[in-house]
């Protein structure tokens, strides 16, 4: 799959979580469609929000060809890790010089959005396969009420214009050492003057709550959902966005490492009295 | 649901992502309910392999009282992160001192499978609500070939007195200042004498692949998968479970912050223009 353009150009691979009808995907697909790098797509076939990290081993994957405002590419029957697994390892005739994800319909701040989020979890499978990559999401509220269909257009639109020259960047410089990804988060409006801040990820930005309802026969059901907190410190990406109206980019590192800690030799003290507790 | 215990008593949360018949979840609570604890558990209804941090906010959980091994607790129409959600939010009566995770039938070494495991992402998800907890998880494998059925229960028995004793540990400690949760890999049988290795996950422990094949319709289906590679660095878990047989202890931080990198000054000037384009 090369979009039927030369084998010179570098290519970029468009994901998301929210499927092929996403007016996101149809923004970021145009920003990035303007001859100077080749575009393709591979979208999950409906949407996948809160999916995570998930991948598809028991069953077998479809994929089907699409086109979507003049780029060719796929719609797939699994997860948006999927689709960029399938994307590197089958569909394509060369390694991506980019993955873009998004442009999300929702933000994806703070740590409780990130593990949870399809988006970041296209950016993140890219990251694992060593392709450098970026997560795009927006936020789509105003005071907790829904934006109407015509802003949230025009913030995708103004949106993918950064999503687009983010991932041209990618293209050009790879990412700085230490970097594997980047969480990039757009408000609905960008303040004026736009400003972009470098950020880190807020670590609570929801109070979680389930709440239980009684279905017609008596029996309970749950549902789980996060009541957004404010507050947030400055230099996070809820703060950057929310407080601040700003463009937040935030580079992630994948390694999850913990610095040594002279209480986890206790704990390896502990354990190693199990094994001997038994002779 | 307090399992019928004292109030007084530390209450320890079991999940897992192999739902309720696994055998490791089942020597993971006869571990754990020796008197010293109150122990329950909440479970996917079945197997959730590879459902990474998924969270189900677009329709409503069930959750079913059962018990299994004189263990009174709950399987969930959801995804291991669901379980210790609707756990800590409503099902259970105080907050757990520690959420144990597991015995995965399956080692998770390795950040492609730490990333994507559901057994992981139960224990995150604790982490992310400010329960310390541990994923536990075991080699099913020697070369390539799946254990027999009583070698796999003796080594959950074996690795079973590991992890309660951890769990203890963190219910009497917590966790050290920068480590958010263990990850715990024990192999099918731990090398005399038994030693535990305080270790770092491994970065590339599989080589992705996707096979493609065709239905007898003659259209396409493709399966995702990974051969596993060998070699791997000392001070990984990987290593410390396929290489030395030892337990291995991996301390995860899930801040994800990168630090700064003079790399990203130049992005961010970049797109601060794209704002100005505009003007």
């Amino acid at each position: 799959m090369s979009n039927g353009e030369g084998e010179g150009r570098p290519l970029v691979l468009v994901s998301n979580d929210d499927g092929p009808e996403s007016p996101g995907l149809r923004a970021l697909l145009e920003a990035l469609n303007d001859g100077r790098v080749d575009v393709t797509f591979i979208v999950p076939e409906g949407p996948r929000s809160s999916s995570g990290m998930s991948l598809t081993f028991h069953k077998p994957l479809r994929a089907w060809e699409r086109e979507i405002s003049g780029v060719r590419g796929y719609v797939v029957s699994g997860s948006p890790a999927d689709c960029v697994m399938l994307g590197r390892l089958r569909l394509l005739d060369r390694t991506p010089c980019a993955v873009a994800s998004g442009i999300n319909i929702g933000d994806n701040t703070g740590l409780q959005d990130i593990y949870a989020s399809g988006t970041v979890a296209a950016a993140l499978q890219a990251a694992l396969l060593g392709i450098p990559s970026s997560a795009f999401s927006m936020m789509v509220e105003r005071d907790g009420i829904m934006a109407g269909e015509r802003e949230m257009l025009e913030g995708f639109a103004e949106a993918s214009r950064y999503a687009a020259e983010a991932t041209r960047w990618i293209c050009e410089h790879g990412l700085p050492e230490g970097v594997h990804l980047l969480n990039v988060n757009f408000p609905l409006r960008i303040a004026e003057p736009a400003t972009v801040e470098l950020t880190r990820p807020v670590r609570r930005k929801y109070e979680n709550n389930v709440v239980e309802r009684m279905d017609p026969r008596g029996f309970p059901y749950y549902w789980v959902w996060g009541r957004r907190l404010g507050g947030y410190s400055e230099g996070t990406d809820a703060w950057a966005v929310y407080t601040r109206g700003a463009v937040s980019v935030t580079p992630l590192n994948i390694d999850l490492a913990s610095p040594g800690s002279p209480g986890m030799d206790d704990l390896r003290a502990r354990l190693e009295s199990v094994g001997r507790a038994k002779d």
